[in-house]
């Protein structure tokens, strides 16, 4: 288990980059506003912590909250058991391979995870490997409110009840209530459109629970959102819990489309200058296509941020027109305004001289899930406050430890 | 230190997915014919081991050879010297705020780093540094030939003039010699372009080291090479190493034109099959952005490979029109035919029987160094057979240990 040692005024400048940055206030901030929102429609709040896949985060998140969450992997389940957060919701559809690793988490933890699936031979499958074990899980049906990705519709009648027949009869499954997601929110543009997807996401999911209660079934649980439909929906009457999770960072893609300001992104990578090229009028940073992410997903809604914009290592507002234009593994190419190639030679002398070579700057990103998966900890830090108040560990890859 | 199990005839239905598999058959196959190809050339082969990661791939790609190597961060530097690979080029543009961690892996380890800088402001910080910690290191001059990215003109000659001198005033440096990297053919199609590529970057470092030469400095190394161009290179008359690295698995990048069949491509991301969406006519696995890479690089040369082509378990021929079509988080959906939406119910009958709830197929991969990276692992496989025969650690992140 690794600790999350804390680590008093280390400088931004002696940090090995590239790093990742965490703003503490704004993190607060931003777990606050969702807490608020969730109590204001009067749900519950179960945060999903693939975004930061960090213990610390999950504390911010769950404050003054029951301190259940969502998360994404095997690796997550067990990690943050380990830390004591004891009711889980695996929101990826199940399958029986990894039945064994989430009876073992929580047989060791006392933990209780809840499953996810969509069709009656993922629970038949499922329900015999836990009957052969002595182990026993939750069960959420996944229902399609028009992402496309997993899930029944939500009239599909006959589909949600042979499942929740077969969770019902299984012996080792206990039907939890129903779950979908939004992710197609992410691609809307418009607080208009995204509130059109948060009510479809609200009605399909409070459809799928009416039948199945309809049928006799207890549902508990009906459970909804992504980061945008929690920000925009206007009621939520009928579903009892939202799973946003990026809202806890925000990042480049939820302010292109005014779901975020600027001054609400979290996480930023520290990166130093190495480089200078005149030819190509590009600077040079060590934050390449693995500390950044290839992930674009802003480029759909507004042009110009490239595969991130540049600020001080203070953090402070974006520098004008800089952005990262180009990513190899570990370089990252920066340029300042048009194309990186019509810019006068006077903005191309200005942009060497705010990034001398040894300097440093952070980036925003894209899209922070992304970004900040490959990393093992969390720098944290202050507002401009140029010293790291706090190093947070976090959960990577896919196995448990 | 990782140990690198031995893991006899676990199965790959077992193993906790996604998970990567590589192919020890194709790997020794494919570093055999590069290791021939720089014999052929008379050049010594320095691979590039940012694509693995890994001290058993490193091996394999070294075998019969100096064991010096090529890496792109300072946790790769420091793993690699632990397992005994003490000649260390460090490509990547240095900054001094990684002098200490780079002397530290000299001293505990006696290995050889050589740096790389193109300006005299590196030189002189990285050098203080240096000189301060009673550290020495040989520095390599990057040259630009024609990738844009880091590097001095090869014309320049006042500015590669420069940088040795500063060099050798520094009295913590060595001179070691010029390197350079064409990155740009990574986006050039046909063999006939990259042939002339690989001789310009050639012909760019022969004149760099030549320039210096006259100038009575001494130029040991004249290093070259990109897969691509390592592979089409007609001569490197002049050159002394070269330094691909993606050559060790291949990908659908390299494939697309034609610097490798399909067949050679040694690296593959193990899934399981999570779901079947009859509406949006997709399959689901559970290996998305993050096990993949949102990289699509081949995208530039090839249409319908989505973001990765899809093979059965066994590892054969991909399946006719699969590819990976949309990926989030930890979630790919599998498309078959047309554009996915336009094929016929049978066609998407058929893939839901090729691909049944619970099992298991192999992706092949856009970019390997972009895929491989945020996993801690690699199953070893060999050919068809259904077992792990071993498990191979590797270096992630860019923190030393």
């Amino acid at each position: 288990m690794r600790p999350m040692t804390p680590l008093a005024h280390t400088a931004l400048a002696e940090l090995t980059t590239p790093a990742l940055l965490l703003d503490r206030t704004v993190l607060e901030r931003n777990c606050d506003a969702m807490a608020q929102r969730a109590a204001r429609h009067g749900v519950a709040l179960r945060p999903h912590l693939k975004t930061s896949k960090s213990a610390e985060v999950a504390r911010v998140a769950t404050r003054g909250h029951s301190g259940a969450i969502t998360v994404s992997t095997v690796a997550e389940v067990d990690y943050f058991a380990r830390y004591g957060f004891l009711d889980l919701t695996y929101a990826v559809g199940i399958s029986a391979s990894k039945v064994d690793a989430l009876h073992r988490v929580q047989r060791l933890h006392g933990a209780r995870v809840n499953l996810l699936a969509d069709c009656v031979e993922a629970v038949r499958a499922v329900a015999a490997r836990a009957r052969a074990l002595g182990a026993s899980f939750g069960l959420l049906i996944e229902v399609d409110t028009g992402g496309g990705r997993g899930g029944v519709a939500p009239d599909d009648e006959e589909a949600l009840r042979a499942i929740a027949a077969e969770v019902q009869r299984s012996g080792s499954l206990t039907l939890a209530g129903v779950l979908t997601h939004a992710g197609h929110s992410y691609h809307a543009d418009g607080l208009e459109s995204i509130r059109a997807i948060a009510e479809a996401e609200r009605a399909g999911a409070v459809r799928a629970a009416e039948c199945l209660r309809a049928a006799v079934f207890t549902v508990d649980i009906v459970s909804v959102g992504a980061t945008p439909t929690a920000v925009c929906a206007e009621r939520l009457d009928g579903v009892t819990e939202m799973r946003p999770g990026v809202y806890t960072f925000f990042d480049l893609d939820q302010a292109a489309r005014g779901i975020c300001g600027i001054e609400d992104i979290a996480l930023s990578v520290l990166a130093t200058v190495i480089g200078h090229n005149p030819r190509s009028r590009r600077v040079l940073i060590d934050a390449g296509a693995l500390a950044l992410s290839k992930d674009e997903s802003a480029a759909e809604f507004r042009d110009g941020l490239g595969f991130g914009l540049v600020c001080r290592v203070d953090g402070t507002a974006p520098l004008p027109g800089l952005r990262v234009a180009e990513l190899h593994q570990e370089h990252g190419l920066v340029a300042s305004g048009g194309d990186g190639h019509g810019d006068s030679d006077d903005d191309l002398r200005a942009m060497f001289e705010a990034l001398p070579i040894g300097s440093r700057v952070r980036i925003l990103p894209h899209h922070a899930c992304m970004t900040a998966a490959p990393y093992d900890r969390y720098h944290v830090v202050q507002g401009t406050g140029a010293s790291v108040h706090a190093v947070w560990g976090k959960a990577l890859g896919w196995r448990p430890a």
